[in-house]
């Protein structure tokens, strides 16, 4: 069946939320926007942190701890590439290494990373689409005060450590929009379009930065409603606060609200910020939105929907 | 120091005696030239199955069961490829694999076969040369029954049950010998040539059909002394007896040496084939060539160079 509820993700963050959507909406009525701007090519590998992170979610495969990467991994190819002296800045678990060798491969063979991550989905049993933005490269590149760095470098090889001056989402300006996002984003039974708590700047900027995404995003009928990832001032997870700061915002649920701006139909946040309700502009639902267990994944996901209907 | 013993080997049964030569030479005193006609490109992975035996055998990593891959190997990347489908007919493990990624990664970068596989000899701690036959593509082509097949398909993938008719080593004729290899062969220092018990068409055969080392070989003062692979009318391991049976020839240590030819100046062969010694026409040395135990190895290959030296 066509998705009834279209989630745009980046990682860790977004994929929680995208995993009580997934468990909590029908078999075939979710479809994850990824994406792709922190893809990299690394060892001669072609790597999709986040569409792997959304793979291994909703497939029951990624580790509940680390939140990237396989549950029960093991690192004998690390150890071994050290052995070696390759370069063992970013962490490639065994199990995870078949799929960017398969992936790889299959793009090297001509294959679109729709495509393989469709296919793969199917092997994993993922009953849900699960879309990257592009098959286009879009290369986050982030101008810091140790210079202009790839989002991996920053992210991984840096900790997100440098003082971001500017972001750019290379390469989006001219990448053609994920067919199948484009065509649900038009399809009349969409129902809902949800921002997972994402980091605005580096996991939902990238999508937005693509023109055709944007436009379709406006022009869509059914709602659009992000769920804040700043709770009480402050990110749960990652980086979004330090670079709030450092773009010179204010770290406040309020203030990803205005950066997603008139794209938003209506807004998700939390108890803790419910003073800011008022003054959005936007219909908001105020809810618990920290999600530690699956039952917050699930109730979280139940309320943005319910919420997020109401407003058609 | 330069080598004083220069051995010919391909993967398994070769490596068993260039490890007994390995531990019972002085420190830098072996080279071991190694075939890399069944190299091939797997998974977009550049590997080379018997320089890799060659790197596991000399650094003590390599299974004592199976002959090939590491010691205390896992599987985890195999079981997750075929999980998605993948292609599951070439077993890699997760420490082998970072030797086929890492030196993927430096092919692609520029550098050279030779000088990737010394610097992991380096890296593994192992003093000797190992210097693949060519840093250029010799690949194995058998015309069988089931049709014309790479090395790999035929060996692996089909077990060597096809029928061979005649056997290709593709680029042979135009591709350059490892200079190392060819400066070793042209050193008064230089004590024995030893082709070790490969497989002579499938291992030896491709160093034979590189036209500078076979015209190194013959000019060689050197003397160049073989060890058969052929016991008592069969093959130790693997498909040689089979192959001779198919090419027409009789399953014989004569058969092999015959096969040399011109290129040797002594012949190494089992007590079972003593008999065949007095017709070949050539100094033999008839002592016990199966090596099962690391004395085995050692005992044979101090006899193999006395008995070279002694032709010199």
């Amino acid at each position: 069946m066509t998705a009834r509820i279209l989630a745009l993700s980046g990682g860790i963050g977004g994929a929680k939320l995208a995993l009580g959507l997934y468990q909590t909406l029908g078999a075939g009525e979710l479809a994850v926007l990824v994406n792709t701007a922190d893809d990299f090519e690394h060892l001669g590998l072609y790597i999709s942190p986040d569409v792997d992170t959304l793979l291994y979610t909703l497939a029951g495969l990624a580790d509940p701890e680390r939140g990237w990467g396989r549950a029960a991994e093991t690192w004998q190819f690390m150890a071994e590439l050290r052995r070696l002296g390759g370069e063992d800045w970013f962490s490639l678990g065994d199990k995870d290494l078949a799929l960017h060798v398969e992936r790889t491969r299959q793009l090297r063979a001509g294959a679109s990373l729709t495509a393989i991550t469709g296919a793969v989905a199917g092997r994993f049993g993922i009953q849900a689409q699960i879309l990257p933005m592009s098959d286009q490269p879009v290369r986050t590149i982030l101008s810091t005060d140790a210079g202009v760095l790839d989002f991996q470098r920053y992210f991984v090889g840096l900790r997100a450590q440098p003082v971001v001056h500017s972001i750019e989402y290379r390469g989006a300006g001219t990448a053609a929009a994920n067919p199948e996002a484009l065509s649900l984003l038009a399809d009349p039974a969409l129902e809902a379009v949800i921002l997972c708590p994402s980091n605005p700047w580096l996991s939902i900027a990238p999508l937005l930065a693509v023109p055709a995404l944007r436009a379709a995003l406006s022009a869509c009928r059914a709602p659009v409603v992000a769920v804040s990832p700043i709770v009480g001032g402050a990110a749960i997870k990652g980086p979004t606060a330090k670079i709030m700061t450092e773009l010179g915002l204010p770290v406040t649920a309020a203030a990803v609200a205005r950066y997603y701006g008139e794209l938003l139909d209506g807004y998700v946040l939390d108890r803790s910020d419910a003073a800011l309700a008022p003054d959005l502009g936007l219909p908001a639902l105020v809810t618990a939105t920290v999600m530690k267990t699956a039952e917050d994944k699930q109730r979280l996901a139940r309320e943005v929907v319910a919420f997020a209907r109401q407003l058609t």
